[in-house]
C-alpha cells in the first residue's frame, strides 16, 4: 500500500514579523492540497518586548541564551501570541488548525542542553525519537493541521526554548515511518542559488551526487551549508524530499528540491 | 447504556497566582480518577505586565476592557505562559494534558460582544452551541486531558478575551449529550457557607427546592448569588451536578454539591 504524503512546512522570523506576508502565506497554505504540519519560529517580537521590560536579549552564535525571565517571554510570544494568531488566521481560511507546544500531548520532549563552554540556560535539545508521532498521526487523521511552536518540555515540568528548524526536521524524520514525508523550508530567497546575487539562478534540484559537486565548486557555502547539511541528514533518515524556497512560492515549482538521488 | 462521567474543573486567579498552590492542585488532579477537562482563568500576571509596559489595565464590573494591546498581552499570558505551565506540570505528574485556546481545533467560537453602554473591545460572548464537543470527545477518547484557557476566536481570524467560568459552563452543557457531566468550580472557600465568617459551615448539598429557601432566608446573597444562578442554569441544561469548593479539596467530600433534586 502506498503511504500518504504529509508535508511539514517551516516558517521563520522573516515572515512572522510581517503580518501581511504571514497572512498571504497562510491563505496560500490553506489552498494547497494534502496533509500538512506547520512549524513556526520566533521572530523579533520577543526581543522587542524584553527590551521594553528592561531586559537584555542575549544571543550566542544566533542562539538565544534563555534564563528564567527570557523563557517566560518566549513562551508567551511563541506559544501564546504567534501560535494563536497563526491558528486563528488558518481557521479564517477554513483550515482546522490546532496549535501545540511540545508539552501539549507530550508531542515533543527534550533535554536541557548540557553546559559545556556556554550555558544556554533553558534551551532544549531534541531528537526524532523525542517526537510523539502517534499523536500527530491521530490529529492528522482527525482532519486537523497541527501548528508547532519552538517551545518543548522535559517531562519534569520544565519548558525549554528550542529551534524551529530542528523541530521541523525531527518531526519529518519521526513521521517517515508512517508517511511519505516532504519537508518544506520557507525562507527569504527563492531557493538554493547558483549566484547569490541573482534571485533567478535557482537550482531546481540537487541530489547527493550534485551536492558533492556544488560543495567542491564552492557554489554552496556560508549560511547555506548548514541548511543543506541538515537537509541531507533528514533525507538519510527517511524523509523523501526537502524543499527550500520562498514562502510566497509554496503553491508553484519555483524552489530547490533536495533528494538523495 | 450508561454514559461515561466527565468532570470539568475550573480554576481561577487565586490559585493561578500562587505557584505552590497550583502545583499542589495539579498533583491532586492527576491522582483523581475519570475523564477530565480543566479550564483556567487569568490571574494577575497580565495586569502586572501591562503596568510594566506602561499600559493601564481597565476593568468594568470585574470584566477587562480589552483593546488590541491588551488582547496581545492576555493572549500571551493565558494561552502562552499559564496554559503551557499548567500543561507541562500535568505532564510531570504523568497526565497527558493538551492545552487549547478556543481557536485550536475551532474548539470554542464566539462573537465580539456588541457595544451597548460599554465597549468592552475584543471580548467574546459564547454559548454551549459554540463548543466543538466532537473534538473534545475525540481528545478524551485519545487519553488526553484538554486544558482550556479563556481566549476564544470568532472564526474570522480574530481572537477574543473571555471568562473562564462561562467557558466551563458552556463546555459542560455542550458535553451533556454524550456524557454524564460534573462541573467542579474551585475557588477560595470550602463551598457555599451557611455563615460566611465560618469556613466550617459548608452546606453539603443544595437542590432546586432548598436553593429557593436559602435565597428567601438571604443566606445566599452577594457574590455567591451569580455563581449559583449560573450553576442552576447549567443543571437546567443537562449538567448532572455542579460542585463548588476549595481547590485543595477536589479529592475529598468537603464541598457543596448542587443538583436539581
Amino acid at each position: 500500500m502506498n503511504k500518504s504524503v504529509v508535508t511539514i512546512y517551516k516558517i521563520g522570523g522573516g515572515i512572522i514579523d510581517d503580518a501581511a506576508e504571514l497572512s498571504k502565506f497562510l491563505e496560500l497554505l490553506a489552498s494547497t492540497a494534502g496533509l500538512k504540519i506547520l512549524v513556526h519560529g520566533g521572530g523579533k517580537g520577543a526581543s522587542t518586548m524584553m527590551r521594553e521590560l528592561g531586559l537584555t536579549p542575549q544571543l550566542i552564535n544566533g542562539r538565544r541564551v534563555t534564563d528564567a525571565a527570557t523563557l517566560d517571554i518566549v513562551t508567551m510570544f511563541y506559544a501564546g501570541k504567534t501560535n494563536k494568531q497563526v491558528v486563528a488566521e488558518l481557521q479564517r481560511f477554513g483550515v482546522n488548525a490546532l496549535g501545540l507546544s511540545g508539552a501539549d500531548g507530550n508531542v515533543i520532549r527534550g533535554v536541557k542542553r548540557p553546559v559545556k563552554n556556554i550555558d544556554y540556560g533553558y534551551v532544549g535539545d531534541l531528537e526524532p525519537a523525542s517526537v510523539n508521532a502517534g499523536l500527530l498521526q491521530q490529529l492528522l487523521l482527525a482532519g486537523l493541521l497541527p501548528v508547532l511552536c519552538p517551545i518543548i518540555h522535559d517531562g519534569q515540568g520544565q519548558l525549554l526554548n528550542t529551534n524551529a528548524d530542528t523541530i521541523a526536521s525531527a518531526v519529518a524524520v519521526a513521521l517517515a515511518g508512517a508517511y511519505t514525508v516532504k519537508l518544506h523550508y520557507c525562507f527569504e530567497k527563492n531557493g538554493v542559488l547558483r549566484d547569490v546575487a541573482d534571485e533567478q539562478s535557482v537550482i531546481p534540484q540537487i541530489d547527493a551526487a550534485s551536492y558533492a559537486d556544488l560543495k567542491q565548486q564552492e557554489i554552496i557555502a556560508d549560511g547555506m551549508l548548514p541548511k543543506l547539511e541538515n537537509a541531507f541528514a533528514a533525507l538519510n533518515q527517511g524523509v523523501s524530499e526537502v524543499i527550500i524556497g520562498h514562502a510566497r512560492n509554496i503553491g508553484n515549482s519555483l524552489h530547490t528540491v533536495l533528494c538523495l538521488k
